[in-house]
């Protein structure tokens, strides 16, 4: 079981049907076998060998499409990197995984040489580009240069890919997914979607988290036909939609937001698109239910999940989106576990909860991670008793479905990134000014979530919440820095412990809200 | 990814939906789960290690679902019988495996004294029944009286299941079904027959064989329901469609024969039932057309494979079941690759052929067995090169599609069994009468194909055919033993190097044949 397979079928079966299409080319799927084959045979002439890892640092392309099949093919595991982090959080993660080759793409090759220095690893840098510049040899060059390798054929449990996500303590981890993990999340996909040879489906979700990069791999098991487009803009997403025929895409709630309030929306002719799946953040209802009446033809379809899980455990089936009739009060839930996914609800003591008590979802089955890249001890912690502890806490509602209360962990999810408190509190922590802080997450139209920051100051300071931000900014991705700050005179408020309330400090925010995650 | 993880899903889900139903009974998701529990905690008891091996003899029952999944629940691995063998092809089959523990009906109950005596490994012999009888203890009573036992939880590429296939040397081989192997073919199953939760799917196929078996997995994974009937009868079987409200099932050519032939075939509802699927043999087109006639609202599709593939290599989709219009074209054909599987048709030398030209077909992909049971050089001969070489000869055509042209293993299929000419041909080389013979497969409207043998008798010998029958039908099972015999008083024809040439010997009854395989 590996994730190449669905290439050698689709070029042996559809050979001339569009594997990739983009603004700018299609590529069949004959083309794209030969392609990935010379790419994987060219990172092989580099050196690389079977089980190091390559890592790609740029934008969504029809590219870096190319740059996921050719880095399996040659045996190797794929790192792709957030492109929003900062130079040393790309650093701390390329030192890592001990990445020997990277990809970076024109906009973000500006970066190589200060990586080169820092990554001692780091053996060559390409250019992910049609032509040689910014002295870097393009993948182009070695797609037309190199002989096609033969697909290196790994197997089930070898290491597909890294995904760094956020760590409490700041160190990213690499979560370790296997080429059976990515097949179980693709099968199951394929299955809830009615993904096939048939599918078109439009990629605008980052290709560097597993959300945006699962559907890769699905599209490719099933031979359908990867659109690209780089980034999301809703006239350039809907203009997309109308182009391609695009069947099946998937979206977070702040692009659907963007969307349905699109001025424009009816004037494109979407009449091929038959499911829109959505998660990584809470989508609020009464966007939902616009959305569903802006889209009468389409079906929806909601995913819960994480890195660790391939990343789908539940699914909100279409037949579920509604607001009448003996199927409609589950929108709120995070839907039923997919096919082969095992899900319980643990208590502190990791026994299991009767339904309706509230704990912590654990999930077993083929799509849980291998483990966290050399983090031994934090793996055997997450994986205690052979199920995936995820951190967030819900309970198990009528007709097995899961609702989601809490996060145990304390994270923010906005605009589909992952935040951890933990990783912004340190970095206000070395700000002079800071006496206290406590950051969590409030709600937000645009964000789902918004980073916000309490603080309180220590005795006769002052400070501008500008100098906060740019204090944050210059030592974490922009996407982690709080958008707002409170700053108080009084103490936060705390347990008998001593520790700080964040539930107290949430309150305020959130009473109110109609919504399954906080 | 195990097989029994659905289990686990089904039970938390939906755990008052139907699991089993059967004329007897009906076993909800959760008393199945309990009942597994249990019934792998007696296996336990009784001293069967994980990975040891537990078989069934007998006809299909709601039962015979339930020892499937209590078997992988121990850990143990399965090996379903065929009851269609004499008991020293029983006895071989369960020394070869060294089975430790039979399950066994009342119906064949009566050898157990036998493959007690020959079977030096077998330590127990249970009933499959509700009380204990015939001297034996019934699994219903280690149900009642075992504690539940924990999942095994077996992973990836641990045994499941031995699934039992004739040899060309009158040695049965041992087909290694992992785990991955099985739950590869069940999840592509449910993706190209939309099974989910809500599907009813009518087992009348026999358990022991993969290709009935493999929907025990499709279906549990799913969560969906088991329906179960002993054994196939027109009336009895379409009964059970329209009383379970049926919506999938499988038959073979055979029963679809007896189905449109079926005077009351009217009286019944079928209105539950989407989708047909058949294999295992030759369809006729004309007995194909006349099903698609007689249920106009039923989806069909046709599926190619082995027990070496779990067993489903292709699958001829629903939309090419047409005899007009651009689909139009196919119905003669395999199908194409199961989504994950890579076929190729590969020459003597193991080149790889163009389009259009015909070779042998070969698989790649993760329902490839694991190989033959301890006979790594059949083994290692057979996944040569990473391939499962098939022995079947084919071509791609246009559109990727399969065509079957002639079986390079000299095998016959006959009601759904492979029987293997030189088995045949070894046991009549065992009568005195005997000079020369060869078994071939010609056609037959009940069997697909029927077992036929070309004999010429020794100087001065006569013997009769019901003498010859009755020689065979000792040694071993009925469908193997020719169903007709030609005595010649002329040498066989021969090859330059004196090999019988078959192809001579089978031509006056193929020429002028519809068909894709003989």
């Amino acid at each position: 079981m590996q994730l190449t397979q669905g290439i050698h079928r689709a070029a042996n079966i559809s050979p001339d049907k569009a594997a990739l299409v983009s603004l700018e080319r299609t590529v069949s799927w004959a083309e794209f076998k030969d392609r990935i084959a010379r790419l994987a045979g060219g990172f092989r002439e580099l050196g690389v060998a079977p089980g190091e890892r390559i890592a790609m640092l740029a934008g969504n392309s029809d590219r870096y499409v190319e740059y996921y099949f050719a880095t399996l093919w040659a045996g190797a595991v794929m790192v792709p990197v957030n492109t929003r982090w900062t130079t040393q959080e790309i650093a701390a993660c390329l030192n890592d995984a001990a990445v020997v080759l990277l990809l970076v793409d024109a906009e973000h090759c500006g970066w190589a040489d200060e990586l080169r220095e820092q990554c001692p690893a780091l053996r060559q840098i390409l250019l992910a580009a049609a032509d040689d510049d910014h002295g870097l040899v393009s993948t182009e060059t070695l797609i037309r240069a190199a002989a096609p390798a033969p697909d290196a054929v790994r197997h089930n449990d070898d290491l597909a890919a890294l995904f760094y996500t956020g760590g409490t303590t700041g160190r990213a981890k690499g979560v370790m997914l296997s080429h059976a993990n990515l097949m179980a999340n693709s099968l199951t996909a394929m299955a809830n979607m009615n993904i096939s040879g048939a599918t078109i489906h439009l990629h605008v979700s980052p290709m560097f988290h597993v959300a945006g990069g699962a559907r890769l791999f699905s599209v490719t098991v099933a031979g359908g036909t990867h659109a690209v487009i780089p980034t999301f803009e809703p006239s350039l997403f809907l203009g997309a939609l109308e182009r391609f025929r695009v069947t099946l895409t998937v979206v977070v709630p702040t692009m659907l937001n963007r969307l349905v309030n699109h001025p424009g929306l009816g004037d494109y002719d979407l009449s091929c698109l038959d499911m829109l799946s959505y998660g990584a953040s809470p989508m609020p209802e009464a966007l939902l239910e616009r959305a569903m009446a802006l889209f009468p033809d389409v079906r929806f379809l909601q995913s819960y999940g994480m890195t660790e899980l391939s990343p789908v455990a539940t699914v909100l089936e279409p037949r579920f989106h509604v607001f009448d009739g003996p199927d409609a009060g589950f929108v709120r839930s995070a839907g039923r576990p997919v096919y082969n996914a095992d899900i319980v609800i643990l208590d502190v003591d990791g026994n299991s909860l009767e339904d309706g008590e509230v704990g912590e979802i654990c999930v077993r089955g083929p799509m849980v991670m291998r483990g966290y890249w050399q983090q031994p001890e934090l793996t055997a912690q997450t994986l205690r008793g052979g199920w995936m502890h995820t951190g967030d806490a819900g309970y198990i509602g009528e007709r097995g479905f899961l609702f989601l209360v809490d996060r145990i962990k304390d994270m923010i999810v906005t605009g589909g990134e992952n935040v951890y408190s933990a990783e912004v509190e340190n970095v206000l922590y070395q700000h002079p000014a800071i006496a206290e802080c406590a950051v969590i997450g409030i709600p937000s139209a645009d964000w789902g979530e918004a980073v916000h920051a309490v603080v309180t100051l220590r005795p006769g300071m002052t400070v501008s919440t500008q100098d906060l931000f740019s204090h944050c900014r210059s030592r974490i991705a922009g996407y982690k820095c709080p958008k707002s700050f409170d700053v108080r005179d009084i103490d936060l408020p705390k347990s008998g412990a001593g520790k700080i309330l964040k539930v107290e400090l949430r309150r305020p925010f959130w009473d109110g809200e109609s919504r399954s995650i906080n």
